[in-house]
């Protein structure tokens, strides 16, 4: 929670493994930041756009194993491309705060883990055609156990878990940790564990500073 | 027509500007080659697989500028990547001939030739995430006037038109041929003008001696 970077802060990402609760986070910090006057796009991946909604469906309905990792890899990319495209940049061209649940840093996890020289092409596929990476990331901590529980409690949460499971998720964290240890100037890590409301004000005091 | 390669070809694939006949030309291949004992396998781009096939409509439906050039590249790449894994490399590695209408040509052409710096990507999302050419490609060249009146005679094949026209085929058969003189091993033109059965003929006295 120390990072500091020199250019303001308008296109803000939250990551973490399932059930952290940075979906709620997100939504929580746009609620606050427009109660404090700003012109907030929240947003989400894969989806975000109507097309990239319609590359979500093709993605994530039907059987998980329809698709190899890096078809998978490529169905995301070009999601994201389009929710750049027409929901992102012209939102940051009009001058508003953009928050995102979920960017490049999930396909880096999701899919780039799943096998050896994924996250290669991951990265390279990136460079190639999206080029652009969050001004700030929160990346909302949280151990698989407590993750897994809050899940669990959601609706619908169970089938995501019977297909990837807590060593999965534990990997996704020491991941995610690796990722923010590799960029200290973009990725802020917030502990995720405490009582949302707690996490939340942690969160808002991360961010504000860096807003102007 | 004077190409010839070491290696026996197995993966055929067949493309000309819209209107050349190569599906025909692709059909007509396959049922020669079978009638002569082999194992064919006749697929094609987009699609060629279930995943693929959804992709394509995904695509292909709709309004056509509710993609950017990108993104379709990016569909198109994902589509080509699940055809070759579920379709393509199964059944040469089953010892078959796969003939495919179109393949990564036709995106070179079509989303390449939209604007600058779109070439290139395209050839380095090939490098990265598909990294295969066909064996064999057969061009049927056509002067779009001629494509252009068969096109039209054609169910639905007036749309395409309107939206494309014929300065875009000119272009393409442009592209098209400069494609096969810099690839002059892989890449046979062929002159798609003539009666259907006396090209067919063509096609099919430069494809069997690469059989062997």
């Amino acid at each position: 929670m120390t990072a500091h970077a020199a250019a303001p802060a308008r296109f803000i990402s939250f990551e973490g493994i399932d059930g952290s609760g940075k979906s709620t986070q997100a939504r929580m910090l746009a609620d606050a930041l427009r109660a404090r006057g700003h012109d907030v796009v929240l947003t989400r991946e894969p989806g975000g756009s109507p097309g990239a909604e319609e590359i979500r469906r093709l993605v994530l309905e039907g059987d998980p194993d329809r698709w190899s990792p890096e078809t998978e890899i490529l169905l995301f990319t070009a999601a994201r491309r389009d929710h750049l495209e027409r929901t992102i940049r012209p939102a940051l061209a009009a001058g508003k705060i953009v928050i995102c649940d979920r960017f490049a840093d999930s396909t880096r996890m999701y899919q780039g883990l799943r096998g050896p020289g994924l996250r290669a092409q991951v990265d390279a596929l990136h460079d190639l055609m999206i080029g652009q990476e969050p001004d700030l990331t929160v990346l909302v901590d949280m151990d698989p156990e407590t993750g897994l529980a809050r899940a669990l409690g959601r609706n619908g949460g169970e089938e995501r878990f019977e297909t990837f499971g807590q060593d999965l998720q534990a990997r996704m964290r020491a991941g995610f940790l690796s990722l923010a240890a590799q960029n200290p100037q973009r990725i802020v890590t917030v502990n995720g564990a405490g009582d949302i409301d707690a996490v939340a004000a942690d969160i808002l005091a991360v961010v504000e500073p860096r807003l102007t």
